[in-house]
């Protein structure tokens, strides 16, 4: 079949932006750019599509050659098109992002291209709009969180309430009530109490909790049950 | 500078997905695509991109050139990129998406490429990957709906509490309940009463509303105030 008239091509590339908590804070994974321009620079994980590859294994291709990390769950963010965004020519960038669990991931992490977890609080400056898409990818996240408890993805298999605590809150970038959190978190009674606790944080210590995933995985997709006329206008 | 090595350049192309509300049913608009392969059937408004234009404004002029509509906001869905999604040649869709109340558009609405309103409910079979798109629309649209009043950017100025359960109803693609929708509704204090009624639809007729516009802008991007946690775990 003929292909099209004289449109034009567009070089495609794909962004990772790779969120993690280590159990007290909220961390984004970057490396040092490989190529000119802004070599050396702080940068998400990125290369280019190739001709016959789709995008989420593009993604994952990109990931895994950076960083070592396999079968991290991605989502698509969208795509960045400012025709200046790359000064070398135009180039289109679909990001992407994940949620992990740092500690779950750190044999993996391979120290070729020394990727580095840097907190998102302290962040360094990023090159071109990459600090854009950091900034859009954390909005997604705090929607997406509002509607499924599926930042436990970012959590050890045990962890304590005060851990759940300083997700929320870094997530949010925001102070929370600890009572209230506390309060309603139980009554959802998704969490499994341990016999044993935590005590590197505190004289008293904090007792680790487990997810119940039974119940974890009925409910996540299901955001209808969290929905609609209830919270949609408190 | 230097071009980037021999990389793959990728055709780019835009759809956009234009629900629109007429007071009873959910519609989406359809053109009859102009051109092989599939020409002469239905399609989301589509086009490629320039060489020297943002997404945005290419979007816009897409939507323009086929169906008059202007001023039209609209959302980013995301990229869709199966390398086999055009027979024709790969391209890469950047997808679009918006709502629109139809009586506002429909001066507006050339007729050149003889753009029509659709039930979604009765979609015909759409090219390409096009029906893909408007199930992942018509569930980012459930996402922002839960979280921000965003279906009366949907209605006309007046409009009755039916004409609102009905919206919610076609969205959600679920029966609610209408006692329990009317007083959660009543209660979130948006509403202005108007003093006329809207009769065509029963015989005791139903009151129009307004929406009280200060109150809605203060909390159309507000969604932290329906979180975190009360929301979230119940």
């Amino acid at each position: 079949m003929k292909k099209y008239a004289a449109q034009s091509r567009i070089l495609v590339a794909i962004d990772c932006i790779i969120f993690g908590f280590d159990g007290a804070e909220l961390k984004l994974l970057l490396i040092q750019r490989g190529l000119e321009p802004e070599k050396g620079k702080w940068s998400l994980m990125g290369g280019f599509v190739e001709q016959e590859e789709g995008l989420e294994n593009a993604a994952a291709r990109i990931l895994r050659q950076l960083t070592g990390l396999e079968n991290v769950y991605m989502e698509q963010l969208q795509a960045f098109g400012d025709p200046n965004r790359d000064p070398v020519e135009r180039t289109l960038s679909i990001a992407w992002f994940a949620l992990v669990d740092i500690h779950k991931y750190e044999k993996q992490l391979s120290d070729d291209h020394h990727p580095e977890w840097v907190p998102v609080k302290k962040l360094p400056p990023l090159i071109f709009d990459h600090r854009h898409m950091v900034d859009i990818a954390k909005k997604r996240l705090q929607y997406k969180a509002a509607l499924h408890p599926l930042l436990f993805e970012l959590l050890p298999d045990s962890f304590t309430i005060p851990q759940l605590f300083n997700l929320y809150q870094a997530v949010y970038d925001k102070k929370l009530d600890k009572r209230n959190f506390n309060r309603k978190l139980l009554s959802a009674k998704l969490l499994i109490k341990q016999k044993h606790k935590e005590k590197a944080n505190s004289r008293r210590g904090a007792f680790y909790y487990k997810l119940d995933k039974r119940k974890y995985y009925k409910h996540r997709d299901a955001f209808m049950s969290f929905l609609p006329t209830r919270n949609i206008f408190s």
